[in-house]
Order: C-alpha cells, then sequence, then structure tokens
C-alpha cells in the first residue's frame, strides 16, 4: 500500500503545486476534491491519475475505484492539497483534456468572453450542460477553468462538458461562415431575446459581469439580445443571463 | 461632526452586534456596505438610519448623502464592523422593512423552501426583481435575508422588492383560494415547463438545492414542473432554474 506521511514528500509538494495556475498550465494536470467529484471524475476514461485518500477517510457504501492507482496519505498531508475548510479526506490528480473546436462538429456553443468570477464560470458549464450545449469556448480574460473553485461550481460538469480556449474574434468569424447565428448580449443595439425564433444551431455570446461583452465581439455576430428588466434590478447574473437564454433559443428536435 | 477612533465605543459594540442574526433580529436592523449598496438604499425613504464613513475615505464624485447622519470613523472601527476583507471605507445602518403579503395584492410571487446559501438567496431576489415579480416569499430554512452576503448578491434589489418570511403552507392555500395557479418544481410528477402556458398570475416555487421543495408543499401546488436537462448535469442551480421559470411563465402585457 502506498502511503505518505509527510507534508515535505516530493509528491505532495507536486500536488501542493497545482493549486497554482501556473503549475496547472505546465502540467497539464488539476487536482479535484470531495467524493462527488471524485466519483464523476472516475466515470471517464484516462481522466483520473492517482486518488489520492486520507488515512481516516471511510469510503461510502458503493464507492469503487477501479484501475486507479490509490494513495493513502496522513490527515496533515490532505490539508495542504485541499484549498477547502473542511476537506472531505478524497482528492484526485486529473489530467487536463485539450479539445479542438475542428474535433466537435458543434451545434449550440456557448462563448464567454472575459467572465472572472470562478463560481460564474463553473456555474455557466453546469448550466450549458445541462441545456445540451456541445461546448463552453473560453476567451481571454476568463477564470481558469481548472481553478478548484470552478471544478466545485461546474459540479462535475467539468469531466464530460468540452471546455476549450480560443480567440473569440476567430471563432465567431468561422461560425459565420458556417452560416451559424451567433447572438451576442448587449443593452444596446439589440432586440428582447423572446423576438428571436429558436434554432437548432446557435451560437451564445455572454460576456464579463461588470462590463458586458467587449464591443469589438458584439460588432460581429448576427444580432445581439437583451432580456428584459421589469422591475428594478440594473442587471441579471451573468450564469442566470446565459440559462435563460440558453433554454430559450433550443429548439427541441 | 461625529467622529468615533476607538473600537470600544458603546455605537462600534452595536454595529458590530449586527452581524449576527440574533442582533439584527431584536434590534430590526441590519448593516450594509460599500458605495453602491449605501448609493441603492439611500433613494429609499426611511430606509437609512446612519451612514458610517472611514476617516481615509474619498466620496465618489457625483455621492451625496442628504437627511441621514453621517458618522465618521478611524479605520480600525471600519474593520471590525465589515465582513469583507477589503471595505470599501463606508457603510450604513438600515431599517428592517416588515411587510405583509396581505399589502401586497401580488400578480407573480416567487416561493423559497429552504434555500439554505446566502448567494443563492440573494441572487434570487436579484432576478426575481429582474423579472418582475411582486415579491419573494422566504419559507422555513432559508438563508437570513439581513445575512450580509444575501445582500451583497441582491445587488440592491433588497431595498424595494418585498421579501416576506411566511408560512409557505399557508401562502399556497391562500394563493389556491384566490385562483392563482402555483407551480412547483420537481423531478417526479411533473410535467416539462414550456407544456405550461404564459400567464399573468402565478406563485412558482422553487427549493432546496440539494432536496428541492418538500413533498408536503408539492403535493399542494396546482401544478409541478421540470427544467429538462438535455445534457449529463444531474441538476440546474435553484436561482438559475428559478431565472428561466420566472422569465417563461411571465405573460407580457
Amino acid at each position: 500500500m502506498n502511503y505518505i506521511e509527510s507534508v515535505k514528500n516530493t509528491k505532495v509538494k507536486q500536488w501542493k503545486k497545482l493549486l497554482t495556475k501556473k503549475e496547472r498550465d505546465k502540467s497539464g494536470r488539476y487536482l479535484i476534491e470531495g467524493f462527488h467529484l471524485v466519483e464523476e471524475a472516475l466515470k471517464e476514461k484516462n481522466n483520473v491519475q492517482e486518488v489520492i485518500i486520507s488515512q481516516d477517510t471511510e469510503l461510502p457504501a458503493g464507492f469503487t475505484i477501479e484501475d486507479t492507482e490509490i494513495i493513502y496519505v496522513a490527515k496533515e498531508v490532505m490539508k495542504v492539497i485541499c484549498d477547502t475548510e473542511t476537506p472531505q479526506g478524497i482528492a484526485a490528480v486529473c489530467e487536463q483534456k485539450t479539445q479542438n473546436l475542428s474535433e466537435i462538429n458543434p451545434q449550440r456553443l456557448l462563448l464567454v468572453d472575459a467572465v472572472q468570477d470562478p463560481g460564474n464560470i463553473g456555474t455557466i458549464i453546469r448550466t450549458a450542460d445541462a441545456a445540451g450545449m456541445d461546448a463552453v469556448i473560453l476567451g481571454e480574460g476568463c477564470a481558469d477553468v481548472y481553478n478548484s473553485k470552478v471544478i466545485r461550481s461546474t459540479q462535475g460538469s467539468i469531466f464530460h462538458m468540452p471546455v476549450i480556449k480560443a480567440n473569440l474574434s476567430e471563432v465567431i468569424d468561422s461560425l459565420m461562415g458556417q452560416e451559424v447565428p451567433v447572438y451576442g448580449t448587449a443593452l444596446e443595439g439589440a432586440v428582447p431575446f423572446e423576438q428571436v425564433e429558436k434554432t437548432e444551431k446557435f451560437a451564445l455570446l455572454v460576456g464579463n459581469e461588470g462590463q458586458g461583452v467587449s464591443k469589438e465581439l458584439l460588432a460581429k455576430t448576427s444580432q445581439n439580445l437583451y432580456i428584459p428588466i421589469h422591475g428594478r434590478s440594473e442587471s441579471l447574473n451573468v450564469g442566470i443571463a446565459a440559462g435563460i437564454l440558453m433554454y430559450y433559443l433550443r429548439k427541441n428536435s
């Protein structure tokens, strides 16, 4: 049985480094924690490299780990590699899956411009998954998708939803070339969303919490939409706006 | 000019206590912080009792405070009464507005059963405001509406959106008696939401993050709805689900 007692162990130091974006980018790996996430991660092939279990942790009934290396660690080790206050005693190292837009042949895409809050990015990925989108494309200025708060907020959607970093301007050009309508979200020069017909293929573009979508991108879309504010709120949360629009635009065939 | 230097001052101790639900309930007051929230709060009459400003804080251009007592405090004082890591240097004491459902004559109501996360409650109130709901009714087990995280997440909607604590079972009985349709949200015994017609009067009932709406309440509604999951997410965030349904159900007259 693999057992690591000391927080000074080399492996532990490597895991701990995965809490930084720099190391995640360099190694192509990331850390997840908690029973639900590890269970979801294990459902995908070639996803989890190692499962890390704290010595005092009992696996819930029915929780099985097959064909994956398990490393047991002291409670103190689990603490230094987790960034939640009360770790559940299980973590895992996963491999980042890099995907190309050209591999997906997308019907429905969500494009995200500079959304900075990790909770928002995570919830947006979870909601895009629920709404049956084919992929989420993150442009510049978005929170790192492998940030632990993003991953927690996806509730597991990160493991099966393609999330691709790309230049949104180029993506829009390419979609327009394929006659996929691209709907931006904006307050000016936009129509109420219910004026647009539901459609089988579309891309929806949402933007930064404070500034919205950049003007340069809005100028390239097929049409920009807004969600009417019937009360006195100034705006909607970007995740909520994305949810309303993805469900509205989708034409169920 | 009123100026408080010491964190041991009686007034400071009273403010600090407002960080607890117990004291908020007892005093009928609550604390808010940050320029945006204080500005929004000041727009409502008889809402703000005192504005508290840190000695080193410059008010932004155009930010005016009229007919309201201003108390200047040392930086250390501001720190102990704020629960954000980097306070903006302005806070205010507000009065809780207790409202009765009977005063509102509601056309559109959002009923919330045991939603525990303060961020979710705040976002739900903000979204209900945007969607033109007349009031949000919080049942038992919901996060305290005057919790500072709830207030921040409402982005100011707390000051003009009626939020009422009530027994949801009684509210549903009363609405059904007035022939207002009440739509629950559930996975079983429910229809896809788009099968229901848009309507001018309705109440929507959403529930706890993990458990959903309680069975007892679901048994009393006119109809229960679900949002189809087209991908592999297990569920939607409760705020997102509420947003999709409130915008869908609303009939614009």
